[in-house]
């Protein structure tokens, strides 16, 4: 017989709230009880089929319990991992996961400790944009990447709620880098050897809002990741440059292809019209059809693939996708990027 | 009564072509002679009223000639220029001006002690996409920038005569680079304090034909400078990122525009609708006319302006609009350029 999820939610602000509608569409999964101490996050819920209660300790002691999801304020999220741990409760916690690499080993060392299974919800590996990318990468349908750039761009600015506050966990870098780099590293195999990052506060005051990370891997390849609130020209896009195509996918997957050249050029004639861009040869408009367009990989992803691995794991039949050393280096690289802005150089990672 | 330019050409490829058409339009400016070693290059201006040699050092000689052009291949700039000056011709020299310092400095003291003038051809200062882009920094209408991003994207891959022969000063870098760096370095004042560059042969043999150089200045904003002759989205584009909007220019300035928010983000609700994006409230879809745009500036310039330059500094009337200082700069800047993508880290500049 499987065993299913009896899961409680720890903290049940806005993405509290999301898991709660996101397990209504498993079978597997029944939500027993969630958690705030702030009675408005609790309004919409009376009367719902699970329990509810305003102290953590209460929710972390219910035996109807077998997985907490830590969703509190990142600030809280380690003492209550370690709490979840100690009452043999398996972990799912929000990302960013912590506060620092110490806080995070010690969440690691709780669950080993008390033998519980731990992961964090970094769900956006299986967002469709990312899976197309990574499609694209593994099958070499661009031949030999040379650089991939995955860029979000906003127009709201100011941030809201916990953002806005450093001790919190605030900023772009922790709350949507960490997905952004954890992508990355998800999808190019090896070492990252350096790291340049620009990391800056263009309009608000104390927290990070513009951010661009290069970062150079020990196969060659580069990858750039950025990310504006207020770069106003919204587009989330990805670019991956290879020997053999360009690839492009806008939007979260809604719009993209794979670019390819039919000819290249062979034969340059030593005098030509001046077209719009001056006297060259090399940038000149591309000749009608020369460019043709391969439509991307198709993919079929949701965020509910994260709770199906968690309810496989839970059975014993896969491992986690999100492995605690994949999330320790995602951290870890936050720190150098932190410290490669401040510094105003690159810094050696791995 | 003004001086006219008399001019002689010495290389007569594609640039010495281009320049001899450029100058009918000129009544100050005459030309007196062309000269290339390559009959090849002569057999379509049999005939022509302006006389035509096949040895450097007779055009280099001749006496109604007051300004020598030099078009010639790059490692051949210096020595031409070497002779011009010692025959008290001026000198306007072809980019990228020299293949190293060493031979840039040589230029350079030549000119001065033979008391003649000495120019380098950066006609790109004055293309409009790039006037637009400084007139839109300069008059600060984004506010405050933070980032300028200057890309060049191709789609012929391989490259052609002289530019795949490093020995040549081929490669992109020598080619377009000097260009981009210098319009870059003429834009923003100040010192460059820190360099990151990837520099690469993506299906080119022995010359780099890609480039991503980030410039990190002292006043705190960044410089992205990329160029690919492989990178398939064939694209001329500046990002400009302000504290009071946005500039993109795409194509050599035939559109493009500023971007603003007529608002920004000041309350978030706590829960949403799921967008596109899935759960987030930063980077979801903007509500219709949450941005409008307003027309860059409009500029009127042409490479011709270049040669207006020369002829009112023959005349004392201004100084070069291309001093050999700045020229040298920006031939320093791409020694480091190389220095920092063979090292895989960034180098302290200036």
């Amino acid at each position: 017989m499987e065993t299913k999820m009896k899961l409680g939610i720890l903290g049940f602000g806005f993405m509290g709230h999301t898991h709660a509608e996101t397990v209504k569409r498993f079978e597997d999964i029944e939500l027993v009880a969630v958690c705030d101490n702030d009675p408005r996050q609790l309004e919409d819920v009376r009367g719902a089929p699970f329990k509810i209660y305003t102290e953590a300790d209460d929710i972390i002691a219910d035996p109807d319990i077998n997985v907490l999801l830590i969703a509190t304020p990142n600030q809280l999220h380690r003492d209550m991992v370690l709490k979840a741990a100690a009452a043999k409760k398996h972990v799912l916690c929000e990302k960013p996961a912590a506060m620092s690499l110490e806080e995070f080993d010690d969440m690691v060392r709780a669950c080993e400790e008390n033998g519980v299974l731990f992961t964090v919800h970094q769900q956006r590996r299986f967002d469709p944009d990312f899976c197309m990318a990574k499609a694209v990468f593994e099958q070499g349908l661009v031949g030999k990447p040379y650089v991939i750039k995955s860029q979000l761009y906003g127009v709201n600015g100011f941030m809201h709620d916990w953002h806005v506050q450093p001790e919190y966990g605030g900023g772009m870098l922790y709350d949507w880098g960490v997905h952004l780099l954890d992508q990355m590293l998800y999808m190019v195999p090896g070492k990252v050897k350096t790291v340049f990052a620009d990391l800056r506060n263009v309009i608000n005051d104390v927290v990070d809002d513009y951010f661009r990370i290069q970062l150079l891997f020990e196969n060659g390849l580069t990858a750039e990741i950025e990310l504006g609130t207020y770069y106003l020209t919204p587009d989330r896009c990805w670019f991956m440059g290879g020997d053999t195509g360009s690839m492009v996918i806008r939007g979260f997957g809604q719009q993209g292809s794979i670019v390819r050249t039919r000819h290249l050029l062979e034969n340059v004639p030593g005098k030509i019209t001046m077209s719009a861009s001056g006297p060259t040869r090399s940038f000149g408009p591309p000749e009608p059809g020369l460019l043709y367009e391969e439509p991307l990989p198709e993919v079929s992803v949701s965020h509910d693939m994260f709770f199906e691995n968690f309810l496989r794991v839970l059975n014993g039949k896969e491992a986690f996708v999100v492995q605690p050393a994949q999330v320790r280096r995602v951290l870890a690289l936050m720190d150098v990027v932190r410290q490669s802005a401040a510094e105003g150089g690159s810094i050696a990672f791995e």
